[in-house]
């Protein structure tokens, strides 16, 4: 059975690997993908985007374990879901609120005790609630036994770009990568030509259709592999070039 | 068989996956856990606190290869131990300070040469050295056949709380996990109340509960995933707060 | 059936954890080992010497992918090696050109587009091309029936010491590693003795044994891993000292 991890805690410490000793402990056969360690400390979003771009590539059955959880020792809820035909298992904080987007998604409150490592600490949940939960339904317990079915998971605000004016979109950035490509929250849809792109004093009319078309330095609009519209250069970061970073805000003028 | 891997190889270089190449061509069915490979280059003592922190949650018959060797090449004696239900091999330089601390550990000088690669480099006994031998544990080997056993194997001072009067503790940074926990070496029962642990200018009377019962921005003490006292600050770096690092010391004063 | 992976991805993104999910929904046995996804980007050289210092170590019959990949979405023909027992998956750029020396290599150009993922993206050839061929190449697809044998693999110039005069070679360094090693071109052979290697105003006259015979903070060479000449310090970073990295020259002296 997978299991692919996604967490904010990084290389150097040993959580990640204890988290795998702990799955290994109850159910032997198991085999991991790390998705990203790397994901920002705390950063909720984040963790959602890596999520959404992976899930969907992995054979059906395959069991998606998400911890990043700046709420780990409060009241926050764990769950599990089945949607898509996988398994999710995280903390209710809205890093699966793509999930949540898939139709009839069951999500379910992991009350039942008897599956985490006891004693419980307030302090990493990824091994003593989610990776024992994650283990035991990667052996073939129903997400439902966990505990009670509810309808109200947090959902992160994703942002959508914004009409501001019949003739001006606001979109975000969603992400940079490690290439310096700058995700924003524009699809190709959004883009009804024609259009203008206007950043860091340059304009983008067209959506080119490979990195290797462009000629270097400039940059250039492109579909991304997660179908998000990404501005970029090619062989250098343009999010380097331009500083821009998540969140940041993208003024688009379509013509009317 | 479950192999956990712990060096300061970094991620950038091919060494690690060359070791589980070396293993790999010895026993097919062998599984990786990468514990840490961001260990600092030649630290010693991080390696022993993150095999520390880790060994215990893996099934028992577990190997644990550790390979932080600044006395490649030299005369320092490549060990394999047998304690706890599992098997540990790597370099006698500290790696295993916590391990040899045990009931009845076993500890080997692996001392025949058929077990090795060749010809033996001086400089990466990573590959040469412990991973075949690990690999060859994996496959059932007995420890006690890889040499002489031994009862000298180099152990560190582990800094343990000091009292420098009656009623003063100095207390020691034994690491910074990557959300800026601080790692001391106290333990819960060093804090008998009334306590109070003085650090940047702020005063601790309390052992917190959870992250997040704590406001944000105020320094707080929590017992930490491996039951150390941790200092820490709810959404953000303590040791980036207070410019803390490894071995820094810490004052606690006791009501007498 | 083994896959080893060489990008240049890094460890934010998802980008690595995305192929192997397509490569288990094509064959469900596969393990996978990461060599290296910290090759900067673009650096086709850096991911031809990761690759060549590591394949050799796997069991025959595995199959190692490599996807510093440039070209994406270019006319750059994606290739299938076999070569010394192994098979190699990836961009014809340069990256195999280590393996091009291998005797009697086998090269196909990949054409047989119903072995890729579709839609192909312009973007992310090692999700939608490399990665499945990979994963078929593990089911037991022979390399043959990817398409089209070619002699005329993209090779790049490996830098080979230049000989400047009668009693001077200028070698190159290749890389440097983690611990700062500075990893020249030069091979034991290339330094008949006496010679002497110039560099930071220091003179190196013989090739050391072990990292441990030497004094802390005398530079010296020795003959690495990879049996190439490397300069090093004792738990120092040799590189961080003088200030070399990959590219830059040094002059050697050899007695006529």
């Amino acid at each position: 059975m997978i299991i692919t991890l996604t967490t904010d805690f990084g290389a150097a410490d040993a959580y990640v690997g204890i988290m795998k000793g702990v799955m290994l402990a109850i159910a032997h056969d198991l085999r991991f993908v790390d998705l990203s360690h790397e994901v920002p400390s705390y950063d909720i979003l984040r963790a959602a985007l890596v999520l959404n771009s992976a899930w969907r590539h992995f054979p059906k059955g395959s069991i998606h374990l998400v911890v990043v959880d700046p709420g780990v020792g409060s009241q926050r809820r764990p769950l599990a879901l089945s949607a898509g035909g996988h398994i999710f298992v995280g903390p209710d904080n809205g890093v699966f609120s793509f999930i949540l987007k898939e139709p009839a998604p069951n999500v379910y409150h992991i009350t039942d005790t008897g599956l985490f490592k006891v004693p419980v600490s307030t302090t990493f949940h990824g091994r003593d609630i989610f990776a024992p939960v994650a283990a035991r339904l990667a052996s073939g317990l129903p997400p439902a036994s966990v505990g009670p079915r509810i309808d109200d998971a947090i959902r992160l605000t994703i942002p959508i770009p914004r009409r501001s004016s019949a003739e001006t979109l606001v979109a975000t950035v969603l992400q940079v990568d490690k290439f310096g490509n700058i995700m924003t929250n524009l699809r190709r849809e959004d883009l009804v030509k024609p259009f203008c792109i206007h950043v860091g004093g340059q304009e983008i009319r067209a959506i080119s259709s490979s990195y290797a078309e462009v000629m270097a330095g400039v940059l250039f609009a492109i579909e991304g592999s997660s179908g998000y519209i990404e501005l970029s250069l090619n062989k250098e970061s343009a999010a380097g070039k331009l500083l821009l970073q998540g969140g940041a805000e993208i003024k688009v003028t379509l013509e009317v």
